[in-house]
C-alpha cells in the first residue's frame, strides 16, 4: 500500500454510488500513474463493444505521481477513456492547475462512469465528491461556466465542456483552467455523454513526500538545470509559437490543408511577430518556471476579442497556414473561440482547412451560404459556431475529416488529412520522414506528442528524406514518453531518465534503474496497441493520408517527395523489428510475456 | 583490386627511392580509405619506439574512395601520421582541393619516408613524383611558398610549411590552397623534420566510376537534401563562426584560458558580427555547395591585412575568448598570421591563454619584454612570431602547454589545458559534459571532431550537465565519423549511413549494409586505439585537464559545477563498457577478434 500515491475515487452518475479505493501496487509499479495507469484501468474495464458516447465508457482523471509535487512541471496530469473520435485508445496530457488541486483534495484518481440523468456538475472536497445540478450552466461556453463556478466556489479549479462537448462534437474539449485543455480525441464529448457539464475541486490538502529532504535537494538541481537551458530559455520567451518560422523554414508548416509545407505568410503568424503584436504576458502551469504559455489580447480591430492563452503552434499552423489565414490576431480570435466553445483547434483548424478545400473543388453545395475559401477568417467563425451546434452545414463536420469524407465522397477521402480518424498536426509529414512514423504508429492516431523528431531532423542528428534511424528513434522516444506521462511531467523538462527516476523515489518512494523504468514506458506503449488492436487495429491502420503518399511536395525543401508505400513500409518493417511485433503490427506473445502483460 | 581506389606511391625521401603499388582489397574491405586505410598503414609500419620526428615515421597522404569524385563535399582527405605533438596517433581531416587533384593525378595514397638531405619538394603529375631543390623556398611564409610554386607551376595545387614547421614547433600545420589546412598534431613539423618544405600536385586526370549513372542518381538526390537543410543555410550564411553565440549562450565558449565559459564581449567575436564587419564572399572546398569557408578582409585600422579564410569558431574562440581578444579584426589579424607562419591556430590561441595566465599569475618573468596579459592583441602576435622561429620565449611554448607547463612548473599544470598532449579546442567541458567524454577519449587527444555533442544537449536530445546517454552518443558518433572520414566526406553533411554506403558503391563498387559498415568505423576506432596501447596510452590518460575537474565554473549556465573524478569515471565505466574495453581502457582480445584486428 504506497502512502503517498494510488488513491482512487470512483462516481457512478446513473446511481449516484462512490467507491474509495487504494490502486493495486502491483498496478503503480508496472504503470506508474498518469497515462501508464489510465492506461490499465481503461484495459482492465472496458471490452470492445463499449461504445465511447455509451454510459459504460469510463472517463479517468489521472494525475501521476509527481503531479502537484515540487518537481518542476508537476502541474501536468493525463485524462484517459475511450475515444468517440477515433473508437480507439484515448489519453490527454493537460497543464494548468486543476490535477494538482484535485491531489492536494485527496484524489489522485477519479473514475466517471455512468449518465447523469439531467445536468450535473461534481464538487469535490476533502477527498469527497458530489453530483449537483448544473441544468443552469447548459449552453454555456466554457468561459462564461468557469466564471459562474469560481464566483458560487471561490477558490475552486475547474473543468468543463462547452456546447460542443454537449453537442457530443467527437472531437470536443474539456477546458481547464479557462484556457488549458485535454484537446485531443474527444474527451469532452464523452463527459457531454455524461450529462457531466462540469467539475470543481476545492484543494486544501498538502501532499506528502517519502523523501521530502531528497526531494528539495534533486529539485533545486534540476531547476538549475531548466534555468539556463537555451531551448527552455526560447520556449520561456517565444512559446511553442517558436516552431512556425522553424516548420517553414524546414518545409513543414501545413499549409492548404496539408497540400504543402511552405506558407509564404508564415512570418505574420509567427511567435516573433506574435509576441511584437499581441502578447500581454507570461503564464506558467502549477509548478513550472518555464512559462511557455502566451497570454495574448486583441484589443481593436475586427478581430478584437478577450484575452486569450495562445495561440500556441499547433493552432498557428492548424488556424493559420493550413486554413491560408495570414493574421495572428485571425488567429487569436478563432483560437478563443473554439476554446469557449469547447472544441480542439487542431481538429479544427484541419476540419476547415478539409472543408476549403471541398468548397474550392465543388464537391460541397449546400454550406448555408458559408463562402468556405481558403483564407476567409469569417466563414472559418461561421463553420466553427455551427459545427459546435452541429447545426446545418455544422453537423457535416462534426465529426471529423474521416467520417465527412465519407458523407461528402467524390472522392474527397483523397485529402482527409487524418491517422486512425485523428486529424493531423502541425507537421506536413512529406517534409518530416520522422513524424511521418510517429503519425502512423501514435497509439491515439495522428499525434505529435508520442514521438517528436523535427528537432533531430532540422539539427542534423538524423537525416533528412531518409528512412535510416526513424523506427528507433521513434520506438524509443515513445516508450520514454510513456513513461514520462505517467509521472506525469510536461513534454517540455530538458530532463534524463535518471532524473525522472530520483524524483520519483523522493516522492512516493517507488524505485525504478534506468532500464526497468524504459522497460516500464515499452509496457505501457505495448498494452495501449493491445487496447487498439482488440477493436481491429492493426498494420493497415499504421498509414498516411493519400495526399501524404500520392502527392509530391510542390515546394520547399521536401519539393518532388512523397512518402511512399515502400518508404513507409521500410519504415513500420525496422518498427515492428524493434517493437518485437509480427509483420502485421500484432505484438507477439512472446514480447507481451517478456513485458508481463499477459 | 579495385579498379577504382588503391594507388599507392612510396617516395623514400633519404634514398630517392620510389615504390608504386595497389593497395591490398582486403585492407579496401576492412578499412575503406583515408583515415581508416592510414590508420591500418601506420599501424603495421610503425612501432613503438618510432620517434616523430626521425626519418623512421612516415606521413601518409591520404584520399578516400569518394575524394575528388562528384559526391557533395569530396573535396575532403586526411593526413595521417605519429604526431609530434602527442606522441601518438593522429589523423588530420583536410579541405580544399589538394586531395582531389592528388587522385586527378593518379595517387590515391602517399606515403612519404626518410629525410631528404636538403630542403626540397615533391612535384607530382600523371601518377609519378619527383623530388626538386627547395633551397630557395626555405624561411617563407606559407603565402609566399604557394605563391612561388603556382607560378613555377600554373594549375598546379599546392601543400607547404611555413616557418614553424621549418622549426619543427610540435604543432605546425601543413597550409593547403592558401588557407586550408592539416591543423591539429603538428603534421607540418613531421613535413619539416623530412627537409620537406612542399607538395606540388598537376592533375590532369578524370575519375573512374564503377557506377557512374548511378552515382549521379545518388548524388542528385543528395544535392536536394542538402539544398534546404536549416544547419546547412547557415553554415552557407555564418559559418562555422554561427556557434560563438550559441555557445557563449550555452555557457562553453573558453574565456580567459578556460577558466569559464561566457565572453561578455562574445557579440564583437561573433559570425552575424563578422558577416557585417569584414566578409568579403564565401569559399567552397572541392565539389562542395555548401561554401561554409568565409574570405573576410581587414581593410585598415591597426588590424589592417591581406584576405583570409576564416577566422573559424574554433579559431575565434581560442584566440579570441580565450585570451579575452574581443575585436574580431584583430582575430583575424593573428589568424592570417598563424596560417602563414604555419601555426595551428587552436592550439596557438590555447597556448597563448596559457601563458597570459601564467605572466599574470607572476609564474613567467623573462617574456623578453612582451606584457602578456589577456586582451594584448601585440603580446599575442609577437609572441606567435618568436614561436614560429623557436626563439627565446616563443621556445618556451614551442611544444605545446603540456611541455611548458613542466618547464615553468610552479604548480602551472593546474591550468595548462590539454588532454593527452592536445590543447582543448572551442568547448569549455564543465558547460559541456558530452565534451567532456567525448576530449577524453578521442583518438588524438583533445579533439571536437570526433563526437560533437552540443548540439544533441543544446536542442535537448540528450540531457545537459548529466552523463546520461553521453557514453552512447560519443561511442556511435566516435565509430559513424571514424567511417566517413575514411571515405572521405566532410563533417558537415548530413548524409545518413546509407547514404554514404550507396555513394561508396557507386564509386568503387564496395558494398557495405548498415552493420558492416558501421562496424568497419568500430574497427577503424578500435585500430587507433591499438596504436595509442601500445604507446602505452590507459584509462589513466582518458581525463581532463585539473581546472575542468577541479574548479567550479565561475558563471554561466554550468556556473558551480565541475567534472569530478566520479562524474568521468561514470561516463568512462560506460564507455569502455559499450566499447568491449576492459576496465583500464584496453581493447579486450574478444573485442579485438570480433573486429578482425588480430
Amino acid at each position: 500500500m504506497n502512502k503517498f500515491y494510488g488513491k482512487v475515487l470512483e462516481i457512478n452518475l446513473s446511481t449516484g454510488k462512490k467507491k474509495l479505493y487504494q490502486i493495486k501496487d502491483e498496478w503503480l509499479k508496472n504503470y506508474i500513474g498518469g497515462k501508464g495507469l489510465g492506461a490499465k484501468i481503461l484495459y482492465e474495464e472496458l471490452s470492445p463493444d463499449t461504445e465511447p458516447l455509451s454510459p459504460e465508457n469510463i472517463l479517468i482523471f489521472v494525475p501521476g505521481p509527481l503531479t502537484g509535487t515540487l518537481a518542476p512541471t508537476s502541474g501536468r496530469w493525463a485524462i484517459v477513456t475511450k475515444s468517440p473520435h477515433t473508437g480507439i485508445y484515448m489519453d490527454s496530457q493537460v497543464g494548468g492547475h486543476f490535477g494538482a488541486a484535485l491531489r492536494k483534495a485527496g484524489i489522485d484518481i477519479l473514475i466517471i462512469r455512468g449518465r447523469a440523468p439531467k445536468p450535473s456538475y461534481l464538487y469535490i472536497e476533502s477527498g469527497n465528491v458530489e453530483v449537483k445540478d448544473a441544468t443552469f450552466l447548459w449552453g454555456k461556453g466554457i468561459i462564461e461556466t468557469e466564471n459562474v463556478l469560481k464566483t458560487k466556489h471561490p477558490g475552486a479549479k475547474v473543468g468543463s465542456i462547452g456546447p460542443a462537448g454537449e453537442n457530443l462534437v467527437t472531437y470536443a474539449i474539456i477546458g481547464f483552467d479557462y484556457y488549458r485543455q485535454s484537446g485531443r480525441c474527444g474527451a469532452g464529448a464523452v463527459m457531454g455523454s455524461k450529462n457531466l457539464k462540469a467539475i470543481v475541486v476545492k484543494s486544501g490538502g498538502k501532499l506528502e513526500y517519502f523523501d521530502e529532504k531528497g526531494m528539495k535537494a534533486t529539485v533545486s538541481r534540476l531547476l538549475s538545470v531548466i534555468k539556463d537551458h537555451p531551448v527552455i530559455k526560447k520556449r520561456t520567451e517565444i512559446g511553442t509559437p517558436m516552431w512556425v518560422l522553424m516548420s517553414n523554414e524546414g518545409g513543414f508548416l501545413p499549409t492548404r490543408n496539408f497540400s504543402r509545407g511552405v506558407f509564404e505568410h508564415a512570418e505574420t503568424i509567427s511567435g516573433e511577430y506574435m509576441k511584437k503584436k499581441i502578447w500581454v504576458r507570461n503564464k506558467a502551469c502549477f509548478g513550472c518556471t518555464i512559462a511557455c504559455g502566451k497570454l495574448t489580447h486583441v484589443k481593436e480591430g475586427k478581430y478584437a476579442c478577450n484575452e486569450v492563452e495562445g495561440p500556441e503552434y499547433e493552432t498557428l499552423a492548424l488556424m493559420g497556414s493550413n486554413c491560408e489565414i495570414d493574421k495572428i490576431e485571425a488567429v487569436a480570435y478563432l483560437n478563443r473561440l473554439v476554446d469557449d466553445l469547447g472544441l480542439d483547434s487542431i481538429s479544427t483548424g484541419n476540419i476547415i482547412g478539409f472543408a476549403m478545400e471541398c468548397y474550392e473543388r465543388g464537391l460541397l453545395k449546400d454550406t448555408d451560404g458559408i463562402e468556405l475559401r481558403f483564407g476567409n477568417v469569417d466563414a472559418a467563425a461561421e463553420l466553427i459556431k455551427k459545427i459546435a451546434k452541429r447545426e446545418g452545414i455544422g453537423s457535416l463536420f462534426s465529426e471529423g475529416v474521416r467520417k465527412a469524407a465519407l458523407k461528402i465522397g467524390q472522392g474527397s477521402e483523397r485529402f482527409a488529412i487524418h491517422v486512425k480518424g485523428l486529424e493531423l498536426p502541425g507537421v506536413e509529414p512529406r517534409g518530416s520522414w520522422g513524424m511521418a512514423l510517429a503519425f502512423a504508429t501514435a497509439d491515439r492516431g495522428g499525434c505529435h506528442q508520442r514521438a517528436w523528431t523535427p528537432t533531430a531532423e532540422l539539427h542534423g542528428l538524423i537525416p533528412r528524406f531518409s528512412t535510416e534511424g526513424i523506427a528507433k528513434f521513434v520506438k524509443e522516444t515513445q516508450d520514454e514518453r510513456s513513461a514520462c506521462f505517467s509521472l506525469v511531467l510536461c513534454d517540455f523538462v530538458p530532463f534524463g531518465v535518471g532524473d525522472f527516476t530520483e524524483l520519483l523515489y523522493n516522492a512516493i518512494g517507488l524505485g525504478f534503474d534506468k532500464e526497468s523504468y524504459l522497460r516500464t514506458g515499452e509496457r505501457i506503449w505495448n498494452l495501449t496497441r493491445m487496447f487498439n488492436v482488440r477493436e481491429g487495429i492493426s498494420r493497415k491502420d499504421d498509414t498516411l493520408p493519400p495526399r501524404i503518399m500520392e502527392e509530391e511536395a510542390p515546394v520547399g525543401p521536401a519539393k518532388g517527395l512523397k512518402i511512399t508505400q515502400e518508404i513507409l513500409d521500410k519504415m513500420l518493417d525496422e518498427y515492428y523489428a524493434l517493437r518485437g511485433w509480427d509483420e502485421n503490427g500484432i505484438p507477439t506473445e512472446e514480447k507481451l510475456k517478456e513485458l508481463g502483460i499477459v
